[in-house]
């Protein structure tokens, strides 16, 4: 089997990540590789490529994409609904991966309030399937649009989702996380710059976050303080999940935990004397759970790599899903 | 005015930024550096002191202390409480301010579950003034021994008394907390290691953490869940401060804040508005607080540098107020 | 005495430093601050000024500048050649101390050869005076208009001076530097990205930097090799100068620079065993340096903080003096 | 084809990097892993390795060694001598793969007088080979005890290897080199603490350092200045060597280096034009050459990580050698 594949994005991190994971699957072929910013050699746009040879990268083309078997859109948000309107309408066959937030919320107007800026593809919107493996891997294997979640919301939703059933709805929920720099993208901000983040770390979009939306949709957890924080470091997230005054042993916790993700290969519940550190994770596809209960509260450590698992690997995780292959092929 | 003064402890962190913040004092005098591990020149144990002249370093001497009027001691805990005995009773007009956990906690036996060892000067304890300027400036004028307050409890504690009256003692606080490395001390540790901080994040001592025990002293909270985190930067610290269910608006949260310190100089309540940052105080002696309503939750967030007004700037502000200086004297 | 004080270019990082120093300077009052790309409150451009007051910034005025005793130009180069024109022309009693590159090299065709842009000030180029005060600090006195080094010129020239009679002007000569990233300011490139800089080192201008232009002008050495590195730490630089085949002892060399710079406050030279580390200068305005016979090898570590000896500082030190002031008048 | 596989010095930086290599390599087969510091769960001493099982971590055993095929010895210096000369005598058909310095220098006395402690494994000396594949391929197929090279010395030598023919061996050679943190190991020294390291540069054993020693015995360059220092990053070293007055241009510089090179999978001879940086080699067993010619100097920039090239996957390239495998297996 041999999977024709393509990357829309090719010159932010996500765009990188996933190339170069795509470069070293065993099925997935990058035949086309394209960028709206950028033409020519890949190494041009990813110096560290010198050891391989790659496609060219041209700009986007239907034309194409219409070859291929799957294409993953690694653009900013509002830019995948055009280009996913498009490859609908002439690609029918074609499977697509967003890797943006453009198709993670069922709801438009929910999507309208977040991002501030009208869904302009209401009819793929109902096609997408929200692309967390680990929860529904059975709709994932007939999806043909894709909606790659976003890094805090992986963390997030992976820490929640045994407790789903459990605690009510409006259980207040506090949630406090901690990501490196790339998941700023490699746009030119100056809150990215190295010497504004180096040596500091700062809290922003306090109960504001986008990804806040994906954790209601999904959970279902609608009193939540989602707190998310810049952390001078590359790569990795820490969402540290905090309930009080729940009646459960830590016996009790650690089996939820180990029954909900028992079949899943990536997420690895540790024992609750680990200490969580992003570095278990950083450059892995894995999700690492550390269930606590410290005298009346639920402290859950939810950790992944931003860049893997909160996007290009996860994205090759639901791939892999989608094409029928081992959802770990190309990933450990 | 003079004020002759020694330190104890000069090789560690604590005590390097002591000793640099006192020779640029201009009342206190720097008559003794004494260290347990080291005699010498002093700038074989700090290489940045070679443009200013210091005196020798040598082992501890109560004869000496005995010439002083202030003495600080910055030693780890347990190593305070031998010295503090002494020095009480073979020097009795000598000021001491104890930057170590020693004399922090008023209840013997708090102090030995937390710290895992028997309290030795049960009978100084008594005497001993919980240092906070903010809250306790007319105690600390009369102190003959001051107990510097922990770094982390100095963050928590100020951003959480304004709220003291105001909130049942069993309210549900989390308070997700980010240090600075330089938090660990000069100690050989492998945990300090450039290696296994540097580029990434973790959790320690979740619900643990000896500091606890100040915030629980001094505020009355019973019900808080304290998870600190090492994040890979020199120094700061901020606390995030998260309470469910608050009538408050955020016109009244930012009165009651600016109220509470309107005689601080170093506390600064800033705009809701202002993104925390651990740079607004790294540093400085300040510490900045950005009280936040949002939605149904009131978030707090107090920064401050670990090394100054966690520490050795603190002592200093302390020290002023005892010598009845203007408690800003050296500090700006 | 008071002396009326203005800054161009108050939103850099050079320009942050300045304010700031400025902010502590005795004599010194800031009357106003200039911008071209931002107006309004001073802490908006930069947050951690929240606990004193500024004047409001606004757009460059010549009529304000007319007002002062002195202005500093913290733009980059190019930017400074029109106002500098303009000031000499209305503002005929105003000094003027030049952080940019603009005045600092006395040929103008040298300057266009190594900036890639024509030199529109000429008339004044005559007046500027290359302001490095351990070596000119009589012509300063009297300058009007005061070209501040660059950073790495700094460096570079204060670790061979002491050579520069001794040695024939074609000695090879490898300097090899490595620079904090806020060397490379506060625009918005992609190479001062965090994700870019951090827990890597990478070389840039082998041979072509534009510093080596004053290097030669002011040591008249000819035959070096600068290769500057950029190096994931905020501030500080190390130029690491390499000579071959001096017949030298380590107790002349010793001399040779003590003698050099016995009357330079801000000049530290010392003992070969120190190991060079930038920690020795940062956030001071001093030049650390170690020169040491190794073997047939003459290696001298010149240290500086490129923000303050390397810009900031070293500006006021060159105001001092030009205002008859001590030299080190706020700088300690 | 299996090879039963033994790490002595598991807890290290280096034997953690080996381990990880070798389990996942296709042919090496991890039967004992050694520690003298450490026994029990290999997680314990390297909780990243949660997600695969490993052998229990023991004392050092000869009796193990003899049911093996292959061991690596990452140990520190001194310390593989008293094991190789076990080894040697008691598992004839064992073929030893040190890392450590022991058996890099064939000359005892140049040991003794770089290491400061007697050689004890004379007879086992000069059966040694040392394991630079790029140029000993040959002799390293019949090796039985192979002397992996030091981290520095594999960077210079490959640096300087093309050109050892070309220029006379007392040419003057300036080699400025720059190391992560990693380097310095995981043993408790105050220099490698984060609060020491971060945010700051250092040099260190300028003229030297004990690597000098291999430079000189593989390429027979006498009159070298070799400039160690440490910068503030995990992993990465970059070599820059300066050489004055070389006839040559730079297209014959880069036919000398390609050619050179033309059958060494690992070593990648860029363009004059690619930024030197070391985030080229990290991760990888890639060493980066960038040689330019700039007027009368030739300056080579050669890149690697330190724990791969420069330790640990070139052990293992050297083993592959040694078993008859493609140099490449399991390092791509």
């Amino acid at each position: 089997l041999i999977v024709k594949t393509g990357v829309v994005g090719v010159s932010g991190y996500t765009g990188q990540r996933l190339v170069e994971l795509l470069k070293g699957h065993p099925v997935m072929d990058l035949c086309y590789l394209f960028s709206t910013s950028f033409s020519g050699h890949y190494t041009d746009v990813n110096p560290s490529a010198y050891a391989c040879s790659y496609p060219l990268v041209g700009p986007f083309s239907v034309e194409q994409c219409a070859e291929l078997d799957v294409v993953f859109l690694a653009v900013p948000h509002t830019k995948a609904m055009p280009l996913v309107s498009k490859l609908h309408q002439q690609c029918p066959t074609l499977k697509i991966i967003d890797l943006s937030a453009d198709f993670r919320l069922k709801d438009a107007d929910t999507y309208e309030s977040y991002y501030k800026e009208p869904h302009t593809a209401y009819s793929s919107l109902s096609a997408s399937v929200y692309g967390l493996p680990e929860v529904y891997k059975d709709t994932i294997k007939a999806a043909t649009l894709l909606a790659n979640p976003g890094c805090y919301a992986t963390a997030m939703i992976l820490g929640l989702w045994p407790l789903k059933g459990r605690l009510s709805s409006n259980t207040p929920v506090v949630i406090d996380a901690k990501s490196g720099v790339s998941g700023a993208g490699k746009g030119l901000k100056q809150s990215s710059l190295f010497c504004e983040v180096h040596d500091s770390l700062s809290a922003y979009a306090t109960g504001e976050h986008r990804h806040m939306a994906e954790l209601v949709q999904e959970t279902g957890f609608s009193n939540v303080m989602f707190s998310p924080h810049l952390v001078p470091m590359h790569a990795g997230i820490e969402a540290a999940i905090y309930i009080q005054d729940v009646a459960i042993t830590q016996a009790q916790l650690t089996a939820l935990f180990n029954e909900a993700y028992a079949d899943a290969p990536f997420v690895h519940v540790l024992d609750p004397s680990t200490e969580p550190n992003t570095r278990l994770v950083t450059h892995t596809n894995n999700c690492v759970i550390i269930p606590k209960k410290k005298g009346d509260w639920v402290v859950i450590f939810s950790l992944i790599d931003n860049l893997v698992k909160g996007a290009s690997g996860q994205a090759i995780q639901n791939a892999n899903i989608m094409f029928g292959l081992d959802e770990s092929t190309g990933l450990t």
